[in-house]
């Protein structure tokens, strides 16, 4: 199975951490400023199609941005083989996000933050697909993911290597604010309208909240994890 | 023209803002759970369909989550009405997005740190549709929305009025954590890709970055919309 990438920021990201490209559809009017990236495809004999405007448009709709590939799909890495070359591990745990523009706006956050590992678990959770891949403009060539079978075992493990585990939750009376960034650290987030579930917040050192003085009583997903993010990010500059 | 709005949260929202609803699509499962919006449309002599689950998943697709409404089109405010009736703006400008998730995880934000009104330009972006309502969730008929022809237009208005305008713009020197939140406030979000246009940019009072420690060189922007929001309200809090 191949994943299509579609921009040429997640094209160019993608040929130059050499991921293998199976094809590339490319417009003839963008040829002189992907250089890079044809005469990657070329050196590996990546199949070319250069297109017109219209048989671009007909075959990937009006938002290709002049530029698809089919590339390998992306592998999942070993949490803890990513853990042992930190010193100050940053991890983000996704409790069952479904929404593949959540996930792929979570992980180019991460790659701006600096996270070392984002963890989904394998079961009830979107996977890294062409959506995925098309909102992380790039991201998915740089950001660590795991899969998981088991979120609330993981947590276990992560408290045995000394991370401090925080999962966000509206009626936590801490504000994330308040939460020190600078220590060993692995975030959770919860689902879109679900939250943490129950076992995975019983497992948390810390529960804390991110203040909403609307009537609504949730955010997106990729934003509340985004403003935890760069709360890490900020203390550690 | 009805807009189509699904989710128990959405559905429930629009109710108590007594929107219009032309028909209520319902689970015969949900109807205990949805009272007070089951009296609003019978009070409004709404159409209501009380549907079976293989009937609802065909009709709406297998997320619709239990519950649709068609209801009246979302109107746009006055922006300046609305700036009379507030001591210390909160305003954002949204200069050509294009997303619809975005623009919907944008007005779920503004809502919970109370934005006065989100300004999107009539040409080029995209408008309250289906998509945004539903990544919105109940955001819609919660948050100011005003259509202006002409964006720069706009923000000369708003600084006679006294609203200091901060664009966010990846090379500015300063970073966004700087701005004092307290002033009387207009946030200016570029589009995605883009970023903000040279004509828009020469009209900010300010101009500031969000920090980016990894090698991409933008964040999702509903994403830098929210840190810049966030950054707001716990300053006023």
């Amino acid at each position: 199975m191949a994943v299509k990438i579609m921009g040429k920021n997640a094209v160019t990201t993608a040929a130059e951490n050499h991921r293998q490209f199976h094809e590339l559809y490319i417009l003839y009017s963008l040829l002189g400023s992907m250089e890079s990236v044809m005469k990657y495809c070329e050196a590996n004999q990546t199949q070319i199609h250069i297109m017109k405007r219209p048989e671009m448009d007909a075959k990937f709709g009006s938002k290709n941005q002049g530029v698809v590939a089919y590339v390998e799909e992306y592998e999942y890495v070993d949490l803890y083989d990513v853990l042992k070359a930190s010193d100050a591990p940053f991890v983000v745990i996704l409790d069952g996000l479904e929404d593949p523009h959540n996930l792929g706006a979570v992980l180019r956050t991460a790659e701006a933050t600096k996270v070392d590992c984002v963890v989904i678990p394998k079961h009830h959770s979107v996977s890294l697909n062409d959506t995925v891949a098309k909102v992380a403009a790039g991201a998915m060539d740089l950001v660590n993911v795991a899969q998981v079978t088991n979120i609330t075992n993981t947590i276990k493990e992560l408290k045995k290597l000394g991370l401090w585990v925080v999962g966000l939750d509206r009626d936590a009376p801490m504000q994330y604010t308040e939460i020190d960034g600078k220590m060993r650290i692995a975030i959770v987030i919860g689902s879109e309208g679900k939250g943490i579930s129950r076992l995975v917040k019983e497992q948390c050192d810390f529960l804390a909240n991110i203040p909403m003085n609307g009537k609504l009583n949730s955010l997106n997903a990729s934003v509340s994890a985004a403003l935890m993010m760069y709360h890490v990010l900020l203390q550690r500059m």
